[in-house]
């Protein structure tokens, strides 16, 4: 991550959810922003919203950012080169092998262009539901080639680290690779998953609860925007659904059997899956470290040891009690995240509990 | 639903998170609460969050609450009519039909058992992730048989209305054909999508975004109870399950042919189903209404206009703006609840708005 600051003006090219977040982050920033987009109503709305200016278009941006439909995403990174023949020009589609493939053919790519694809989004689309905060710890990566100029890979790193994200650089052809898996076939299974919905009696959606909303919120994402995404990533995302198509074969044939054994392998290995995923602003998966404490044989002393646990601010993950009939008091074992660990012992010795190693 | 109270003393078998979160949910209330678990530590901490007494057992509980794993659920139902033989009993599992057969087979089926499945549930386990407004707003089956006694059925309504969930009558079948669809096939896949991320290298998962992990939070649930579950339920998953593996072929196919059309109409019947889960608290999908206002053609009208629509606390869930080049002003369409157009109609005018029917 560099400390530069991004230079302006910036233009943003399409005032989508996307692009109106990206331009609400540089003008909080105080960089001189201009947001266009073919529809106007979108461009004003989200210029209205602290996105910068959508009555003029700046002379010579040092940064042009297309937040346009993959579709037309080469065309207008083209364009953005062409027209500003000193600028920076990025953007922010989901595929990126793609539109370098569309620059090449037409003798259009240039140093100057470097890619980037923040990894956040929404079920909501347009400049309404944008917010300058939208990338707040989100990684946001950087698919530069090596004959790119170092300043524009800068400015786009800048751009990034403005809009508080964490920049993963990468290759495209890795990219599209990696969001296949993190981001593509997580939308399809969840489109796929809600459409199963459509066949059930509305007494049965009833009792509809968090889970199948959690698992189903991104298939409300507009279904033009990713058949575009779909289409200019097949090869990566048909591969990994015939993958996972195996696995339910697997599964059905499970079920059928009655091998509970084998659907439990199955369900840890998404339990797996999960722990993979890296917490918020790339760090790893939470460790754990046990704090014992012991713990007087009376009522209500487990309740004032968590309560003041919680005055700690420390989140219990597992506790665990050891009962000793010949002991008056019982060792209780506090399992925390690990960085807390002794600011929790720390605090509970102050409060009057006898803490062990 | 009923407006009687919850008779106790009430006994909760099995302190893990929803047995310790009914059991907090009724001391909170008031209600004379006992919690039991096998293990001591579990019942414990429930009881110390707020769960009521883990010292001691009623002599002659008015209800009891079984909230025990799926395996031993039947054994436990019947244990419970059993010891406690004036008891109504109820229980929160996630399958239905299957213990009301076991109690049928051992012959200890009783008139004061009613079942019931609270849609709530986290990817967290036991007492210490349980919380007494667990349940609010939540659906929460209410499975009885013909030949329940009414007082039995009256008594677990009001358990459910205690809890701030919403009641929903229906036979054990039919209970199970539907969570099979909103409960177990979005968990599987859940479990299939994580389980895909063990393939990918270290430095793709950095592009985990928020999409990844909401398709996959259930999946970090508790492989051995949702082993039992899904057996218990394996007819209407298996169903389901092909039916899903069905689409994912057309999709690997429409995919593979770079056919579009198809791949955007799977993806809208997604949207389709998402638009089909109805709101908390039971309630219908969201219904918009158009509110019109004139806004002088000046800059930064359009924010005012959002900013007295926020003040108004409505939420704007689209815009659309109608340029008139012969108008002073453009009249700007806003989409908001239907029952928060008028309310946001007045607000405007008394801010000086023109508001347009």
């Amino acid at each position: 991550m560099t400390a530069e600051a991004v230079e302006g003006p910036v233009l943003v090219v399409g005032a989508g959810l996307i692009g109106a977040s990206v331009a609400m982050a540089l003008t909080r920033a105080g960089v001189d922003t201009y947001v266009r987009d073919i529809d106007t109503t979108a461009a004003q709305v989200a210029a209205s919203r602290g996105g910068g200016s959508a009555d003029r278009l700046p002379q010579d941006p040092a940064l042009v950012v297309v937040a346009t439909p993959p579709d037309v995403l080469g065309a207008e990174i083209a364009r953005a080169l062409r027209t500003y023949p000193s600028a920076v020009v990025t953007d922010v589609g989901s595929v990126k092998s793609e539109p370098v493939r569309q620059l090449r053919e037409a003798g259009a790519l240039s140093s100057r262009y470097v890619g980037g694809h923040p990894m956040a989004g929404s079920e909501r689309s347009g400049p309404l539901a944008a917010a300058a905060d939208l990338f707040d710890g989100r990684a946001w990566a950087v698919v530069s080639r090596p004959e790119c100029d170092r300043a524009a890979v800068d400015q786009v790193t800048a751009l990034v680290a403005l809009c508080g994200a964490v920049a993963v650089p990468m290759s495209a052809q890795e990219h599209d690779v990696a969001v296949a898996r993190v981001s593509h076939l997580p939308h399809l299974i969840a489109a796929l998953t809600a459409a199963q919905l459509g066949g059930a009696p509305p007494e049965h959606l009833a009792l509809s609860g968090q889970g199948v909303r959690d698992v189903t919120r991104i298939a409300g994402g507009d279904p033009r925007l990713w058949r575009q995404i779909l289409t200019a990533n097949a090869a990566a995302v048909g591969a990994l659904l015939a993958s996972l198509r195996d696995d339910i074969d697997e599964v059905v044939e499970s079920l059928a059997a009655g091998d509970a054994e084998r659907v439990e392998k199955i369900l840890a290995a998404g339990v797996e899956g999960t722990s993979l995923i890296p917490a918020k602003h790339g760090g790893p998966p939470l460790a754990l470290q046990v704090v014992t404490v012991a713990v007087p044989d009376q009522p209500g002393a487990l309740a004032k040891l968590f309560s003041d646990a919680g005055a700690a601010g420390v989140n219990i993950e597992d506790v665990r009690i050891d009962h000793d009939p010949a002991r008056a008091f019982g060792l209780v074992e506090l399992s925390v995240a690990a960085d807390a660990a002794a600011g929790l012992g720390h605090a509970l010795t102050e409060r009057g509990w006898a803490v062990h190693g």
